[in-house]
């Protein structure tokens, strides 16, 4: 791409909720747009990070069985009421529309996934089932804020889980967290598994809880275990010793929740008056479990933890493009050409061995705003090609998180850029 | 994939909108599931041919230069309120959240690009600019019917582009015409390209009308030169001499709109106030226009154009799969078993070939239900192996279309198939 013609170039816009670090530089780096309080619009570059992180939640969720489906936001009143969760929910969007039919934005779906799953599901050799949906969530949320953390709108994936017996539902729940852990590590940022409340039918659910001071939620983390529980929950405080390892001390850590899966057990198989025939022929009630992540969350938070005071640094999984190649120009003319020519050859070459460029070909901006235009946007690795380096027959190489760059000769800088982008 | 282990196979269900064929068929054959009128969940089935679908539209309009970004579905009253629309537009999804705050479902998004580019595009040289997203829409549709065709949330491809005069926004308009017909093409169906009512600012807008029977749309269209308008705004009838063209007749057609394209000129700009610094350093208003297809209809006017009494009949470009393996039982366990070896193996062949393949490996199952079965699912290459078949040393193939199978010898099959995917 490139970046003269890329919509959407770096800016001084100041978000209402430029507290937070994502919302500061996802906004000024030309990656969301924020329309109102709580809802942003993906520019080119912002959605090709969000695409690389649904892509990777999706091959996760299907490596653990999920077959993907998409549900209406827009759901009928009457799935909420057999819940109960009609008037329990307070940040359920509610409309009517024509003919007073009411509707609600669906906030999370057990109430649309238990009767569609229970269509096609009727026999004990049906299960178990796993489904999940990648979707935008909405919210009405009295309080939007922080960037891509607490949204009105929110891109959400959400896999249930359907079971004839809790075992099986517990070992599914096991394999789910390892998924999760993948997830998070492949997108670049730890997870902490930790205990949170599990409402009427389960002791616990559970939070996957990213360490972070810019965080809202805290928790009581081993520091020789890893062993968690929320603050909301738990009877520790900071400094006491672990209950479940010999020596852990347990401390208070601010952390921002990127995932959480809950045993639901019977919540919605029981309102819904989901049994399927078992072995015998008489009715057994399904198990259910429900498991979320929200990709631009996890975009947010990745922000949260990968940056410094010049700008983002993306992990190379799902940065928007690996190399980010600037042009230089010159007072000659003659220079300027060969300089662009160059550029154009190598923005080719690595097209060719598959490597995504976003190249700053952009003529009247001076070398220091196209460096920290690139600092600010934090591609992984950055190329410049200036009169200097061609005279020197040579790029200058630098990563993101490195402060001086280098010299590799233009006859190497191919294959260098795929050691880079394979190590 | 295996078909025993597919979540929602083929069943009874009869949708409320059952009129339809694209209904009926898509919800029997296990592709979507009605969750209220106007709403339907994609199975994964369903969303295989959706996602095909949205792949197409993206690669065509990459191809003429947008850029996708994502716009929110939840819109704040005022920018509606700023072109007139919030009261004008009769299907606005209207709704009310925390602080009284007032928003709008997108059923489109002009009210939400205008501003959002105009923050960006400053001066001439930042013209002329091309976006688009791919996202559900929401129309608060009294009368939702015929399964795909009139939802009240539906999926939505809508570009915008923005130019520095009329003769540049009608050169990318005539672009986008052909890369409409591409679309469409792609995917199986013809569009005529019909003259519509252009609004204030335009005398025509163009709508793609595909026709088929079940259409709802009535078109007056030349035998000869193609030349159509619709019945709307036309004052042609039925057997009326063509008047652009030497010696065609206008006959009346029944069709779906398939895609429509708009040319905006001052329409939102000027509400918005959007101008750009031109050559001179004076303002000159921006002039747009809009592009729409909706990927979840094109998916429902596949389905009206391509069936027959038994089902669906896929184009190869968007079928959820290419093949459809079924492998049939035997009273002989161990023929029984030979058979699901041999099944197994050439699925994993035709897997490493790059074939997607659907095997209906069920047990139970009878050969008569597995073929009605396949016929219903409609994808376009059906292979069998059975008892008979391997004491042969052959599979049996038939195309979706074909009434007839003939024998392909299991050495030649996997090379048969690749010939049949590249024809």
């Amino acid at each position: 791409m490139r970046y003269s013609t890329l919509f959407a170039k770096t800016n001084k816009n100041a978000p209402s909720d430029g507290d937070s670090a994502n919302a500061r530089f996802l906004v000024q780096a030309g990656f969301i747009n924020q329309l109102m309080a709580g809802a942003y619009t993906y520019l080119p570059l912002g959605l090709r990070v969000l695409d690389r992180i649904k892509k990777i939640v999706r091959e996760e969720m299907q490596a653990i069985g999920g077959q993907e489906i998409l549900m209406p936001a827009l759901t009928p009143k009457e799935v909420w009421e057999t819940t109960g969760r009609w008037d329990s929910i307070d940040v359920l969007f509610k409309l009517e529309g024509a003919g007073g039919k009411e509707y609600a934005l669906g906030s999370t779906h057990e109430e649309v996934v238990t009767p569609l799953v229970q269509q096609y599901v009727k026999s004990y050799k049906d299960l178990p089932v796993a489904v999940y949906q990648i979707q935008d969530k909405f919210r009405n949320e009295p309080r939007a804020k922080s960037g891509l953390l607490r949204g009105r709108e929110f891109s959400m994936k959400d896999l249930y889980s359907f079971h004839l017996n809790e075992e099986d539902m517990r070992a599914y729940y096991e394999k789910s967290k390892q998924a999760y852990l993948n997830v998070f590590h492949r997108c670049g940022i730890d997870a902490i598994i930790t205990e949170a409340s599990g409402g009427v039918f389960s002791k616990y659910s559970h939070e996957f809880q990213t360490p972070t001071e810019s965080g809202e939620d805290v928790i009581y983390v081993c520091d020789k275990c890893q062993y968690a529980q929320n603050r909301e929950i738990s009877e520790y405080k900071d400094g006491d010793t672990c209950s479940k390892c010999d020596g852990g001390v347990m401390r208070e850590t601010k952390t921002i929740e990127v995932g959480n899966i809950f045993p639901l057990m019977e919540k919605f198989s029981e309102p819904f008056g989901f049994t399927v025939a078992g072995e015998d022929g008489k009715p057994v009630p399904v198990i259910m479990g429900c498991y979320g992540i929200g990709p631009s969350r996890v975009m947010g938070t990745v922000v949260e933890i990968h940056h410094d005071d010049r700008g983002m640094c993306w992990p190379k999984s799902i940065a928007p493009f690996l190399v980010h190649l600037v042009s230089l120009g010159s007072k000659d003319d003659e220079k300027r050409e060969e300089i662009l020519e160059k550029a154009g050859g190598l923005y080719e070459e690595l097209h060719k061995a598959g490597v995504e460029v976003l190249w700053d070909d952009r003529a009247e901006v001076t070398a220091g705003e196209k460096f920290a235009d690139a600092d600010l946007i934090g591609i992984p690795l950055r190329l410049v090609l200036s009169e200097k380096t061609l005279a020197e027959g040579s790029v200058e190489w630098k990563r993101r998180e490195e402060k001086e760059a280098h010299l590799v000769s233009l006859q190497d800088i191919i294959e260098q850029v795929e050691v880079f982008v394979k190590e």
